[in-house]
């Protein structure tokens, strides 16, 4: 059995190791794998795009653990949400969005029962002291039914889908910048060719920062220095320049809106 | 069988991977967890604080390999520290501090057989050469009077815990930031509780840089944007702001010091 | 079974936990190591570094996926060369350099078999659709001929090694700069005694950014403030100061050369 962690905890605290070894103390056999810990500090969308663009790959009955979560210790709730291959908890802020819109049987649950959690009286490390037990007791094979009750109550996060404010006009975010710089978006990339091959448009500029970029490129490779838009690894629409920082030249920030016309 | 690992290597080279190759390839079987790689390099109070602080989570028997080494190849002692719980292995330059002062049976070796070092030539990586291998056969079995002799002279670190200048005066250090920019002090929590429950105080101020705190709080969510105190889920005074970080709006140092009033 | 991995990939993204959902998903028994993802971004150089002062002390079997790709999507081949003890997975740009320089059997095939490969559509992560597929079938027991033929074109990269311009002046590189600030040479270390004790000469002087080092220390802890040369626990030829980062006092850059004289 796999538990799988995505966090903004970041790589230099002992927040992580904490996590570990409360599982593993309550589940020796389960194999832990970090998929990603740099999530930006309490930025939600940031941790979703990281989930949806990862889980899939991990074997089946995978238990994610998935903590951003700005509102420790408040009366949010936490979550367990099982779909037919896998388990995300995680809190109630957004942060499952990307899983509730998957097709297929979901069942939603608020962990409400208390028997699993570490008695710390702290209220700010709920990762460790909730999330972490109760995702160690799932992979030992506690059921579902004894962690919470089904819920129809949660918060989606609309901010983390693009909007169509006009035909043609798309209203995208910057959602991750990867290591190279390269700046991801949320518009799913199949958009591009919907608009171009189906869509009656023939041609496509993306606004951002009053630049213009009308580049499409298929790898990293070649370019010509210029920034230009490429469908990355993870599907989704990015800009990139090559062996440049493309964030750094346009100056952009995280959770920047731009624009995506075609005419 | 579990080796849990602190150090101050940081996780851009190569120094904690090749210390899991010793350890694997001596017990294929055992179980590596990286607790924390981001100690301030040299740091020894900083290494200490994240093994006080996470030892406890991790299942009976685990074996610590804690290395912060300013001075490695030079003559200072390698330790063996075995509990009723668990075995530490660390230089003898006070990092094992908090482990020095739990109660119950404890007995502290010099790493003084050599037999199971590699033989490498070199004397600047006594992790790879010496504690990690010994770490790997301990986790296979070897009894620890096979590696070390029972010793009493062993350098306990009196920086590591915090000053009572005068009755309600208390001087603390700043022994860890976290990734939010927390500052957390070497001061237990509890200390606040009893000079105000039951130690006639009935207020308190900290003071650091010419700034004086004296709000708190109980998690991160609520406050007025000014920094305040909040006991961390570590169970120490920490500094905080709300989505803001401490550490840069108070212009601190690591390890710096501050004063805690109470009046 | 291991697979370790050394990629410019970074700590902060979800690469490499793609990648580890990817082989676990093939493979879920298979030890899967992190032995660095902070090789500078396409430093190939740096990459066949690590590679080559990591790779022994891993158990024997052991199967390295080394990606620093900035030709990902391009035409180069993707490399699996199998010595007597290790399998090696890489792209065709050099990585692989120290590896081809070992003495004993070597059998270096082109992947070049494409049915473990995932058809993601993608053409820009090939460690995620390529080679992780790859590795993890190795480690379950496919055969390397049912993975690529064997080839005997491959590049090897000159630029890996350092140059005696002439006797007793040594062209050499920074291939490495450690979290401590030492600058790791690509000179063996042997060199230098090799010169003094047998070579005829008596003096040696390291010039870099027209400073002049001619000290030569055996560990870290002793030294004048000023920047020493020493013999790294890797072997190489490193220029060091006493917790201080040689890499900023001396302005150096990666990949840098400097002149070794002997006289």
């Amino acid at each position: 059995m796999t538990i799988g962690l995505i966090t903004d905890f970041g790589e230099n605290d002992y927040f992580v190791g904490i996590l570990k070894g409360v599982i593993k103390n309550i589940n020796p056999q389960v194999d832990i794998i970090d998929i990603c810990h740099g999530v930006p500090s309490y930025f939600i969308q940031g941790g979703s795009y990281v989930l949806e663009k990862t889980y899939h790959f991990f074997p089946v009955g995978t238990i994610f653990l998935v903590v951003v979560d700005p509102g420790v210790g408040t009366k949010r709730k936490l979550l367990l949400v099982s779909t037919a291959g896998y388990h995300f908890i995680a809190p109630d802020n957004g942060l499952l969005t990307p899983i509730f819109q998957l097709g297929g049987k979901k069942v939603v649950r608020e962990i409400d029962k208390d028997h699993f959690f570490l008695l710390s009286g702290s209220s700010t490390f709920e990762a460790r002291d909730r999330m972490a037990p109760v995702a160690a007791h799932l992979s030992k094979g506690v059921a579902a039914v004894d962690i919470g009750s089904e819920t129809s109550e949660f918060v989606t996060n609309q901010e983390y889908y693009p909007q169509e404010l006009q035909p043609g006009r798309i209203e995208g975010r910057i959602i991750h910048v990867d290591k190279f710089g390269n700046m991801i978006s949320n518009v799913p990339g199949q958009w591009l060719f919907e608009k171009l091959l189906t869509g009656g448009f023939k041609h496509f500029k993306l606004q951002i920062n009053d630049q213009e970029i009308n580049e499409y490129r298929q790898n990293y490779a070649s370019t010509s220095g210029l920034p230009f838009l490429l469908i990355g690894s993870h599907g989704n629409l990015e800009i990139a320049m090559n062996r440049s920082k493309a964030f750094k030249e346009l100056k952009a920030q995280l959770n920047q809106k731009f624009l995506l016309v075609f005419y």
